[in-house]
């Protein structure tokens, strides 16, 4: 058993303060522009399966709460169970549905690579990047940058289908990619 | 002991492929001009711990890997066993800093909710919504929408640092605010 720390120390690193007991990272959110074609690549290309959709009849808009479950995994059936479940979850994909933009032309929404920039991309791990890299292409996923291409080897990039970056990496490889 | 499901049907939703077993969604990126001010924010007022520090010199520039610890957890303190344990994690918030922009003036990255449109926000779960509001007042947070603002109530939003938003909720509330 090697040894353990509580995270690393750089400046401005505070301990965990008591009042953030219980707070957990539950989710990022990306605007889709349809949501059948957003919903079909991320469970068949990535596995992802929907928590939760909620509707907001009011506002215009659906949000679509998904993650990776585990092989066996399963969630609550009962509505309210679920929607507390889903909220209690850690790293989480929302993706939102202004209604009717699916008729729109085009891509329309802003990756935050291209100027203006700001967010960059979702990353998913993979146990086997080769074996994802056939697996895009089977799926015809439009690549960015393949694992041998440019200066970070053994990091692939792709994009969804409103243009948004994911990269795609395998654990155990990138003790080489940074230092 | 309540009926489980594996996820939400909807239009486009797929069953997980075998070739998807083990994806997991690692890592959202967000883009910081000030790094200590920004692990100064996420440490402190939410709790966040540092998993890794990434230095790629040729490119200049630095990733921070960040997630909530439960209390009591621990990482790795060998680096490279440190490193695949961070890539193997789900759920982490990825900080890049371009070197030398914590000399410019203002904010100098986009929210993705001004125009052009895109990336939304991230968002933490937390155990008591009321408790989190007094804490972040006490840190002088700068709030969007507090939870009685608004059409959804017991929904909060804070910015960070840089303008990006975070989304604070409790889980036990949601049943509540979406259908």
């Amino acid at each position: 058993m090697s040894n353990q720390i509580q995270g690393e120390t750089h400046p401005g690193v505070e301990a965990a303060p008591a009042q953030t007991r219980g707070f957990r990272l539950n989710h990022s959110m990306l605007r889709v522009k349809d949501p059948e074609v957003s919903l079909r690549f991320y469970s068949r290309v990535f596995g992802m399966s929907v928590l939760r959709r909620l509707d907001f009849e009011e506002l215009n808009f659906s949000l679509y709460f998904l993650t990776c479950l585990d092989e066996g995994s399963t969630v609550p059936s009962e509505t309210d169970e679920r929607t507390n479940w889903t909220f209690s979850q850690v790293g989480l994909l929302e993706l939102t549905h202004n209604w009717g933009t699916e008729e729109q032309e085009g891509r329309i929404y802003h990756d935050g690579n291209a100027e203006p920039q700001g967010f960059g991309h979702i990353c998913f791990s993979v146990p086997d990047l080769q074996a994802a890299v056939t697996w895009f292409d089977a799926n015809e996923v439009e690549f960015i940058k393949r694992p041998e291409q440019g200066k970070l080897k053994d990091v692939v990039f792709v994009k969804d289908p409103d243009g948004y970056w994911i990269e795609v990496v395998q654990p155990d490889l990138m003790s080489r990619v940074g230092k």
